[in-house]
This record gives structure tokens, sequence and C-alpha cells, in this order.
């Protein structure tokens, strides 16, 4: 270990018993010099690696504090089952993803991470080299089901995680959302239900939507974020053909599910037959210790269809997912020859290149610690500066915060203020339907800490301070 | 003009005015290098160069010969106007793309131009440069309606064709297919009537299928290629909200419709408020002379989405469309936002460099000119070889054959016996539900001529014939 980090392990100890306190200002640079024997160099590197884990930060001129621990909030109580037999969210979506799509438009209501974390130096390379061979855009190898070489790469990474797979039960498909789709369409047919989460991803309310399906959700729990009771109670009241969940690092709340509550999950839809769309395009974004399983490895009867996507790793203009479709593989491919035929054909030669070295492992390391150290950066600069009538959901994945406004607030209004500015934000109503949750706000905080960023969020803070005061 | 040239010209004029007939033995090498005056290395070229026309053939050991003239024939008369409530095209066209995507089987069927006319060496140098740097993946230029510039250049070429277009009216889609099923998604609802021809492209069936509209189809004209009097007779009959018409380079026939019935069909257009999806994804490949009008020439009302792509002139691989869409922009953005969301962000920025500096134009001479060149050398062989009961419609755009077998005959079943030979063909009834267009072929001859491509030709001509003469 170096000296900085012997200095950072021990201040850690310190701030994680509670010796040092939230807002306590730690020795000077000099000071901590003189009582540690450090050089100056070291005491340095120590404070600014504590700083940039979210666990001190400094104020110009004053020195450096102890910032305040992170607690998971348990979250608020949600209301109890609905039915929508009509949903009117789109045309709010697409408003709304319009407004924040400007380049000027500082991009806190995002779904995807900073595109300079992503987009990795090797993959840039090896698309660099099999762009000028005129082999690599051969179509032929690149349709339906998708490019074999990078099936199979795909299918080891289930296997590695026990999950035994064959090539052939993969489909690639152009990003998340078209595996989402096609996956949905393979199992649904109009007028069939279909249960959500009462706070989802819009694009989930959308392909309902779309396919006429009859929609039921079910509420967040405040602890477990899954509500087993609830889920447990629809499906035996309502002939549930299919479900489209997410369980990890979920979008937009942030919480992952445990293994425990998977289980009973998929022993529930063994039961009863039903089908289940997951929407797992952020299974890699986890903080630290082990990827949390995915419902797919819970599954025996191939009722799964687990979806995911390299859009959230390694950027989303490359437009590559995945669904592991098994017998549903023919048809799935099927939907795609009546739609977007084939995925890119170069792309796809590169993510083999990319997967077969282990690069995809070391970014995704690298990933995941600037993700952590950014999401904790923004939450304790929000943490401190919003009313304290607000609350701040953090959870130890992904790069979303979700912000709870006081309840007499309307987070529309909030994002009209915002976008006024050139700030970007997602206000609750793009994820559910529910007159009461109309004052969350989703928080895209996968951006390096820096002046820009920091006016930014002020300006965030300011904006909802003045609507707190003038509710007040 | 060189000597080769003009010798090849003197040549030529003798062929066209009859003055030298089919399979009419010319004077060898030596002989014409006696008769006129030209050197060896003169006379040679021009051989040459008239039979990459196609106006002449060699034999080994035998010299050159006149080939036979192409004589545009007309189509047989088809029969009347089909309404088709249910389509059950579906599950054989998907068996059917399946079976000749394996790299084994020789690319007869295919929908693509032979890859190794595309992806221009420009194109892939520009893509080897902008590959190398991130910024080029960012995925925030490239969201719906797509990357601007690349707007503007396609806004350009329409212009150029005297039609006004401004780049907001154009949406870039994941190639020619995903623009026409946005298009139709955007104007039709389930129940409305679609008119279609009645041999066409297998998509227009499946989207009509997927989207349950009822489907009227007129039949081809046997001169023309459209039939007019049918087609106003079907919009006067049935309350039609929407056309999906194919009239340059028709895929899978392969005629051009000129441009003044094309004035008509817009005049009965405007007339019955009739929207029209304009599939033009050949538009580039007309041999020589002008490039044929689209249908949004005529266009004065907004009532045509022309629907283009990248697919049949730079690669299929690429996966880049587009639709002119005028008022339903945001209809078919609002549909991409839910589906694919964006197109490949590095493709968009490539193309924009590639149409920016005329290298498209010289792309495409070339490209035409190569086509020209293969689809003669194809038709002569097959007219030569085939039973005298089978007839080859040749026209000079696009890539296609299209041949009649004796009506006893099911394409099917040489379809069937070819792809066990591993040779695809595509029969008709992937492009008709008529009982009566059973025994058609498309075959693609984009493929540069060799012994491979000659045998595998060899192999075609002798399924058939043996079927004609177990017919007899």
């Amino acid at each position: 270990m170096y000296k900085s980090e012997q200095l950072a392990h021990s201040i850690r100890q310190l701030i994680e018993s509670g010796t040092l306190n939230a807002h306590e200002k730690l020795p000077s640079l000099r000071d901590q010099v003189q009582r540690s024997g450090f050089s100056l160099m070291t005491v340095m590197n120590a404070y600014q690696e504590l700083e940039s884990q979210g666990l001190i930060y400094s104020k110009e001129k004053s020195g450096y504090f102890v910032a305040e621990q992170i607690v998971l909030k348990p979250l608020e109580q949600y209301s109890v089952v609905s039915l929508n037999s009509k949903i009117e969210i789109n045309s709010l979506v697409f408003k709304y993803l319009k407004s924040i799509q400007h380049e000027s438009v500082v991009p806190f209501g995002s779904a995807f991470p900073d595109s300079q974390l992503l987009a990795a130096p090797k993959l840039i390379q090896i698309m660099g080299q099999l762009a000028r061979q005129r082999q690599s855009y051969d179509q032929t190898a690149s349709l339906p089901p998708g490019n074999l070489a990078l099936r199979k790469l795909i299918a080891q990474r289930y296997c590695m995680q026990g999950i035994q797979t064959d090539p052939d039960d993969i489909v690639i498909t152009s990003g998340g959302l078209d595996a989402l789709n096609l996956s949905l369409q393979a199992v649904a047919q109009p007028g069939d239900y279909i249960l959500l989460q009462q706070t989802v991803f819009y694009g989930a309310w959308q392909a309902a939507e779309r396919l006429g399906l009859k929609v039921i959700t079910i509420p967040e729990h405040p602890q477990h974020g899954f509500d087993l009771e609830a889920f447990e109670q629809v499906i035996q009241t309502y002939p549930i053909k299919v479900c489209w969940l997410m369980l990890n690092a979920q979008n937009p709340i942030g919480f992952t599910v445990s293994d425990d509550i998977k289980y009973k999950i998929a022993k529930l839809l063994h039961e009863h037959q039903i089908y289940l769309i997951e929407d797992d395009v952020y299974e890699e974004l986890f903080y630290g210790g082990q990827k949390p399983l995915s419902m797919k490895y819970f599954d025996q009867q191939n009722l799964v269809l687990h979806c995911s996507s390299f859009s959230k790793t390694l950027g989303a203009g490359f437009r590559v997912g995945w669904v592991y479709a098994g017998k549903f593989s023919d048809h799935i491919q099927h939907l795609q020859l009546m739609s977007t035929i084939s995925v890119n054909a170069l792309i796809q030669n590169a993510l083999v290149e990319f997967l077969s070295h282990h690069h995809y492992e070391k970014h995704l390391r690298t990933l995941r610690l600037s993700l952590e150290r950014y999401k904790k950066q923004f939450y304790h600069y929000l943490k401190q500066h919003l009313p304290s009538s607000c609350e701040v959901y953090y959870y130890p994945s992904g790069y979303f915060l979700w912000v709870k406004l006081p309840s007499t607030l309307d987070s529309m209004q909030v994002y009209e203020a915002l976008i006024q500015q050139d700030i970007g934000i997602a206000p609750s109503p793009l994820f559910s339907v529910l007159p009461t949750q109309q004052h969350y706000l989703r928080i895209n905080c996968s951006f390096e800490w820096n002046t820009k960023i920091q006016n930014a969020l002020d300006q965030v803070i300011k904006t909802i301070q003045q609507r707190v005061e003038a509710n007040l």
C-alpha cells in the first residue's frame, strides 16, 4: 500500500466509525504533514483520493471537510395497484426527449451516461482498424440472429454467471429498446394483460400502448424495491400474460432487488406460467462486490426473455443490444427481417474483437469506479444544498439519483423552469401515470465534477428552493 | 475518341442496324487487324469493350460472336384486381431468407447487389479516419430526425431533381425498410385499405399484415408496368387510405414507369386524397441517360412519403435510409424514439463526409456501368441457354432479371431443387399471393462474370431444363 493510501485508509475509518462527524473540518495540509510525518505530496494525494470518493469535500480557502455519509433511505410507500386501459404518456415523452437533445442543454435529464466515459479507447482503436477493411462491412454474417462470434461471446458471459446459454439462444438487436420491443411483440397479443412496475422506464408504457395491451402496475416496495405481496395479489386476480420488469439498478429510481426476492418472483412466474420481459440494460453498472443476478438465472422454463445492451457501457451511438430469446429466437428474427433487417455489420465485428480480449472487463471496472465517484459527489452536494423538505435516494449502482420534492410541488413545472435555463432533468410524469407520483425528479449524475456541472446543479437547487419557498 | 473506341463504335452500329445478326461470327482478331489497319492491341480492346457491354460474346477457340439484341418484351397480361383480407406470406419469406443467407449459397436470390461493388474505397477510407475519433460516436447529433448535415445533403439531392426540400422534411432511418414501415405506421390505422402492386417486394405484404390493413392489389400493365386503368377503377371502388408503390426499377420485375404515367397517378392521388408510400430504393440504379423522376416530384400536397436508402448503393451492412416525411416528420421521429431510438452515429458522420465531396456521384457512375454490364451478360447467357418456353425480362436499370417459366412449372420447386445445390433464387410466391403467378423467378445478376458464376448459372439452367422436359 502506498503511504497516501495508508493515510486515506485511516481517515476513512475515522469517518465511517463516526469519530469524525459530517461537516467537521479536517486538519489543514500543513497540520496533517506535521502530525503524520508524511510529505505534503502524500497528504495531498490522500485528501484528493478521499474527495474523489465523496468522503470529504473542499471549500475554497477554508480547507477540507467531512462529507455526510450515505444512508440508504426507504422509499415513500407508494399507492396501490392501478389498472390503466389507456395510457397517454407518448406525446409528453416525445416533447421531453426533443427538448433535452440539443447540445446546449446540460444533460442531467439524459438516460445515457456521459459519452466521455464510454467509447473505450481500445474499442475506438479496433473500430479504426476494422473500418479500413472492406470485409468488415459484409452484411451476410451480421444478418439475424446476428454475428455468430458475438453471440458466442455474449453466451459465455451468461455462462460465467451460471446461466447455461447457447449462442443460438441469443439474438443481436438494434439496441436494448429494440430487444425489449421485439420480445414483447413475440409473446403478447393485443388485449393481453401486462404487468409493469408503477414507476418505470417510459419505453415500457409506450410499448404496451402501441401493442394495445391492458396494463396493470404494482407499487414499488419502500424497503425492497419490489412489492412481492402486491405482485402475488395481482397475478392471482388478473390473467397476466407477461410482465416487463427491471430489477437491477431500476430506471428511474435506481434500486436493485435482492436475489431472494428474485427467486420468489421466478417461482410465482412459473406457477402462473407468465412470461417475463426482463429489462437489464444496467446489469454491468453495479458498484463493487458482485454482479447482481438476473431473473434469467432462476428461469427453468424459458419464460424469461432477458434484454440487455452495450449502449450504457460503450455508447448509445453504437445501437447494439441483444435478447436471450431461447425458443422465441425464430419469432424475433422474423420480426427483425420485417423491420430493421440487421444490425450494423462493422460494429458487430468490432465488438467481437473488443470482447475477445478482456478489454470489456477492464473498461467496465474503470467505468464503475467513475460512476460511483460521480454519483457520490452529486449525492453529497444535493443532500447538502437542497431544502430539507426534499429527499435524495441513493443506491449503489447506475448513475441516476431519484429526488423527492415536497408533494405540493409539480416536477413538470421544475422541468419547464430548468429547460428555460438550458438544463435538462427528467420529471416523474415520464415514468408514472399516477397523480400521486408527480413530485419526483431523475437526475443523471454520470458527469465529472467541474465548475460548469456545479453551476448547473446550483441552478437546479436554486429553482427547487424558490418553488419550495413560494409554496410555504 | 481512342482508336479502339472508334472501332467499337462502328461495330456497334453494324449490330444495332441489323447488318450483323445474332450469333454471327465476327472477323478474327488477325483479320480485323488486316481489314482495319489498327494494331492488335486496339482491336483486342475494342472487342473486349463490346463484350463487356454485352453486345458480343466469345467462345473459347472459336472467336467472337454477335450477341442477341435486347428487345424489351411485354409482360404477360396479369389477372384482375384481387382483394386479400388475410395474407400469409410471412413464414414463407422467413424460411426463404434464412435459407439463402449462408455464405456457401450462391446469392442469385439476394435482394442486395454484390458487396464487392459497394463500400466505395473512399467511403472506407473516411470510415477508417472517423472511426479513430471519439467524437464520431457521440449520439446527440444523430438522434431523430438524424444528423443535420446529412439531412442537408439529402435535401440538396432532392433539390437537384427539382423537388423543393428542407432538411427538416427528411428523417434518417435504419435502412429503407425501416423508412417504409415507419411511414406506413404514420399514415395508416388497422382496418384501413391499402393498395399494392400485384407483384411486389414482400416487405409491403408483411407491413400490411402486421398493421392489420385490408389489401387491394392491381395488376402490372403488360407494356407500361403500371395499369392506370385498374388503378383508377380501384380507387373509385374502394376507400383506399394509402398506396405503397415502387415505380422505378420495380422489385422484383424491374420495370420503370414513365413520367407521363407518374404524373397521372399523382393527379388521381390528389383528387382522392390518398397517401403514397413510395419505395424508391433503386432510384440511383438507372442505366445511362437521366435519373427517372420520383412521385415526390409531382406531389403538391404532401401526400407522398418518399423512402430511399444507401443500402443498394453503398452496402446493406450500413443500415442507413431516409424518408422525405414532410409534415409526418414529428410522427415518424416519435415512432423511432419508441423503437430503434437512432441510427448509428459514426456512419451518419461518415456519410456526411462522403456525400460532401462528390465521391458519391463518382461511385454511382461506376456502379451503374458495372451493373449494366453484368446484367447484360446474365441476360444474354440465360436467353441463349434457357429452354425457348422460358422468357427473360430485361429492363435497363437495377440488377434483377425476371424469368418466366412455362406456366405448368412451380417456381417453388425450382427454388427447392436449387437450394439443395447451394444456389439461391427468389421464386415468385415471395412477391405475389395469386395462384396464377407461381412460375416466375427473380435472379440477382450483380456479379462479375467468372467460372464460378457461369457454373452456378449452368446449374440453374439445367435444373429448369430438366423440369421443362419432365413436363412435356
